[in-house]
């Protein structure tokens, strides 16, 4: 199949709901915030058949429409594909979620994220979640895929760690390792890289990373002054 | 009676110190300050017999005028209900604000106001108030309803704290409880959640919050480095 | 002598560097680092024979030209006062900067301040300044009134901390005591309250204002990292 | 040779990729990110024989493209030299950067930077780097002038550390030491005072700048919560 480089109308539109232009208005986001310092992170949504994912190595506030990447998501083949621009690292591991149901993934390289992989390792070891429990925000996030409604407060959050691999792609399989020892979940940490975000929409998504970066920042303060 | 969905009236207007505007305003400024991460945290404004209230669940950087409920105060019905949103489970916390005296009121997850809940609980058990005197920024919180004028350097400010509930709407008996208890307060922190903060007008109910968050701030930072 | 209070030509400019658009600018920028939070802080610009002065008790980040109180710098009578506004109490601090040569004076509550106020109490008593050496951006800061240049890396920084009193005008006696007992200094911090600086433009006092707030930042890490 | 001081067309253009425009947009990136405090720090672009380079002594967020010096690569004359501004006493040290293949050089006072100096200082000694292994930011650091692609995951990161002297322009024998006995770095810490970052094109030194700052915080944020 002939990758259509030029395959512009894929990617312009006026709308600002549309792929191609939410992603780079999410990564002027999460550049304010410090996840995608450098040109670290990287987004992408699914849109019916249509993975649009953002390039690797630009800097991410400044991205454009045009920046995109598109894949088919049935048969794997780029739709679009920017000739002066390399693809996502990250691209399996994001098909990877949406073969899982998500409609959009987000991967950052918070800080917090990677403060509690460090902690977590250090106190519990390399065989451990992540875990935190009666901390209100953690009703931002949902129950399951398949299940109705968010945590409640009394219910305890659990987010899986993985290692880091050298290469991004390498990560691939220990990530679908983990989504199925832990098919509720809606986020992997990655040991002193980042964390792995999606959601059924690009709204829950995003609000999904961000209640989880409140919680690993909340987690990182309670460390530091001592509190259990 | 019947509920007009598509009351636009209500909040469609040019005026930026409308209602409906402010409360777009004021989320978009939380939402940069942390306060209303996810989509947690909310605000609502009463302006003459009518409660205007940021929807449940919704990005409140990215909130419209027509997003907005709006509540009869005298009738607790709906006005205007945005079929495609959720009420905000804060309805009846705001409106125990309102039956105080209060034209707006703003409730956050400020990690700073969730971690001086936990330091006071560590230090001083559960029953006890965060409690804070001698720092210049108490002035910018008044005496109290129907007294003149705001606190002294030399006042000590106390805020209650009340346990958190797995359902937001379940604060509400404790919430009045504490604002009997506490006649003065013009806050009250729930632990492990965040603070609703309430002033006389929106620019009261905002400076209040902000002087507040700053406090504890202060105070987190001032145990962290072993100040008394 | 009759107060103008419709003396709108005083303040209304489409020039940016007019002090009234120029306070406006600088309050936006400091709200923005948290230096005037709520209504805390303040600024002043002297312009040859006029002092303009942000009022008290207004959100600082929203404040618009015509909330100017403009004094004469002679007779200290107000030739503009806004009939809704309270006068700010720094009044009588930012004149004692004027009467030592300032163009510029700046009021802050930077929670930094605040803590090396407290931190030098604690570690060296009441009657201590702040001191610090050895650090580059202490290179911000000009020798002293009258003196060409500024100071360079291997000289001492000291600024001198007064008393916090009840009511913000009880602070001139001391602050001009402080002044007068520190002749070089462009800046006097207040314990448990923030900080007034100083400078012969309006450049030089915001820039000064930041290099100090630099510098007590870092001196505060430094002292959680247990550095000397 | 005369200095045409109304050289004007080498910085007036619309085009937003043009080097006196893009030092003026970065710079007030920096400004957010707190690099650039008061009148610190500054950046320089190299465009075929044409160095130019942002002035001493102004608010870096505030400068317009016409505040540019402008010097001629091979001689070391200014083209173009603004009558009422100081030329930039890191000139030196950018020049050292640009003889080793740079296109753009940054300089900034970044707390973090400052940091990691003292820290190194205080556990190694003063004649020890900063050295950082197994983050996956590092992947944002080349591995070296003229060799091909990025630091891996398991690479070690180093970036010497000069001793901070009384004027700017006296670090640059030390900088080109510290350059030639490591010829693979890009960046040189500052003792005390901050870092320089360079990069073979604006995009590289810029985001190889934010890798590196976002290691030296992750790196003190480690040293506070005791990890290795």
């Amino acid at each position: 199949m002939a990758v259509r480089e030029d395959a512009d109308q894929l990617v312009r539109s006026t709308d600002s709901q549309h792929p191609a232009n939410l992603i780079c208005e999410l990564c002027r986001k999460f550049y304010t915030l410090g996840w995608v310092t450098g040109t670290g992170g990287g987004t992408s949504i699914r849109h019916n058949d249509h993975i649009f994912i953002a390039p690797s190595g630009v800097q991410k506030e400044l991205m454009q429409p045009t920046d995109m990447f598109v894949m088919d998501y049935n048969n794997r083949q780029y739709l679009r594909k920017p000739t002066t621009l390399k693809p996502s690292a990250c691209t399996p591991l994001f098909l990877a979620a949406f073969d899982r149901g998500a409609g959009c993934c987000i991967h950052t390289h918070s800080q917090w994220a990677v403060l509690v992989t460090l902690l977590v390792e250090r106190d519990f070891g390399t065989k451990a979640c992540f875990e935190i429990e009666r901390i209100e925000q953690i009703k931002g996030i949902p129950k399951g895929r398949g299940k109705a409604g968010n945590l409640g407060y009394h219910d305890s959050l659990r987010i899986p760690i993985i290692e880091n691999t050298a290469h991004e792609e390498d990560l691939t399989e220990s990530l679908e390792k983990a989504m199925e020892a832990h098919p509720d979940t809606y986020a992997v940490l990655v040991r002193r890289h980042g964390i792995y975000v999606w959601g059924d929409s690009v709204q829950k998504a995003k609000t999904q990373c961000e209640s989880l970066d409140y919680i690993f920042q909340l987690a990182v303060e309670m460390k530091r002054l001592g509190l259990p």
